[in-house]
């Protein structure tokens, strides 16, 4: 246990404000009253409660970052990346995972309305709850979101243009002379990739070519579900010349099928992967894909909380950045 | 701004002492009084500051987990297991990395410190500092080691024993018929580290060879020293037949040094890398690597915790587990 500052004034046979004025070096204490309590406070290394003092000026100089998918290396990147924007400016972070859990997460907001942390981050996952609300409107923390809507948006955010990459993916395929793109992704329910599939259709339109909709496989965002999507889609009646996969994991495991059946890429089928990071780029052929501006997004949303944090922040910001389609091997037509 | 309990006396014109024992339904408030308050706190949504109450039960449900090394799959798969033996009994984590850097560790011990985690679990890192062991054992405060090491080890800890699984690996390509085996580890100042040499030196001498020391090379943790250590060994007087790979992100670089060199595994060099994780199973040819095991440890280390939270831990408690040797087609010799 640690030592209180009731324990000393006991020891010191002195009122608890008497303790707090010698220890804060106010006025009102006698010199060797002070001197003992001083004494005392150095022997039993007495330390003033970090979080009362927290609570007291509203400063723990720690923030939250709130991440729907530790799984993700895409996500991990952006809390590296926040965590060195923290570290320029002494803050730190604590991450908690909610696995896209909004009672998880209601458990990690305890830290905001306790004021533990002076801010949070939240990465990724589903729509807003109206909790979240509450915390950031009646009570005014401080909160910015990365890659992750409300139905109606008044939160400060960053936002990746998902719409737009997979448009360009799609775009590149086209110009590469493939024309049956298949799409794993996830869920029409869920916005970002309902976005997705927007990019897709926008691109199919605008080309003048009509989608075939036995193309679009929604599965979930897992390894095996990008493998098995390869199964299932070379079942249906219309095999694709290229596959776009809209999520990390689903592309690992999409690639591990099509080798594993004997297939190659780019020759058999064209590949354009998810997340520019360590996962993907051990993966042979080296592979395009769509990439977020992690550090972008890291250092924006950090930006925008520490102006929260600070009071500086004029009314709410919304910041939305373009994914980058980085060509590799896996997508160039061979005899084109 | 959250509404306070002094608020809420305020504008009931009462102490703070009768909102408190309204609140807590304790006796000694009228009726009317009780109501008014009541009322006052659902209408401001009052609730009283989790932080203080954490602080006077000295019970948060939360516990830190400080991890060295973010980029490390095999850790993030120990949190995801102390994750989830967390959740069995309502207790949620906070995850806290130190990059390594012990000043980092000491703020992030504040959470500790000022009681706002009930206790906290270290994965991995560099030897015990002071200060871990003052909030140890002077301020018992609830702390567990995962795969870390103190000069004396005085803490309940979960370890895996390096030694044993670098030499089971060595034993198994000695079978396999290599025995020019290079190691590729980190600095044999640092303490796992040189368990791992140290497994290497023995299992040579018991099988009766010599340990040429132009073999082993000790070089950093991540990617790019995997790489670079390949083509530097490969510059030496012996070329070895075999890898040991002693860290996870340098069996990547070293797998993929060897094969940009236009070699082939294992026919031209046979490989042993370390971590049964997403990463190393992309890699193609399936490679045979240590492992450790991480549902075990974080099982046992999170179980320690919550006894020592709930002092029922009689004295210092150590638990070494033996990594596992997955063997697959790196390491098999072709014509063996």
């Amino acid at each position: 246990m640690q030592i209180t500052l009731k324990d000393i004034a006991r020891m010191a046979g002195v009122a608890e404000s008497t303790v707090s004025r010698a220890l804060n070096d106010k006025p009102g204490v006698g010199q060797e009253t002070k001197a003992k309590i001083l004494k005392l406070a150095q022997k039993y290394n007495y330390r003033p409660n970090q979080l009362a003092r927290g609570l007291a000026v509203n400063k723990t100089n720690m923030i939250a970052v709130i991440l729907a998918e530790m799984d993700s290396p895409g996500n991990i990147e952006i809390v590296k990346n926040i965590e060195k924007a923290a570290e320029e400016v002494d803050y730190q972070i604590i991450l908690c995972n909610t696995n896209n859990d909004l009672k998880k997460e209601k458990s990690y907001l305890s830290l905001l309305e306790a004021n533990q942390v002076d801010g949070a981050i939240f990465i990724g996952g589903k729509l807003v709850s109206s909790q979240l609300l509450r915390l950031s409107f009646e009570e005014k923390n401080p909160m910015v979101l990365v890659n992750r809507l409300a139905e109606e948006n008044f939160f400060t955010s960053v936002l990746t243009n998902y719409s737009q990459g997979i448009y360009k993916a799609v775009e590149h395929l086209f110009e590469q002379g493939f024309r049956k793109i298949a799409l794993i992704c996830g869920d029409k329910d869920n916005l970002t990739e309902s976005e997705k599939i927007n990019g897709y259709y926008q691109a199919y339109t605008e080309a003048g070519f009509s989608v075939n909709e036995d193309l679009i496989f929604s599965t979930g965002a897992d390894r095996t579900s990008g493998y098995n999507a390869f199964l299932e889609i070379m079942n249906r009646d219309i095999i694709p010349d290229a596959f776009i996969s809209t999520r990390e994991l689903t592309t690992i495991g999409l690639v591990e099928a099509i080798k594993f059946g004997g297939y190659f890429i780019p020759d058999d089928f064209a590949v354009v992967g998810y997340g520019d990071n360590i996962l993907t780029s051990v993966i042979d052929p080296p592979l395009t894909v769509l990439n977020e501006p992690a550090a972008e997004l890291a250092k924006l949303s950090f930006d925008f909380l520490l102006k929260l944090i600070k009071d500086k922040l004029e009314g709410q910001q919304i910041k939305v950045l373009t994914p980058e389609l980085i060509v590799r091997e896996s997508s160039i037509a061979k005899y084109n």
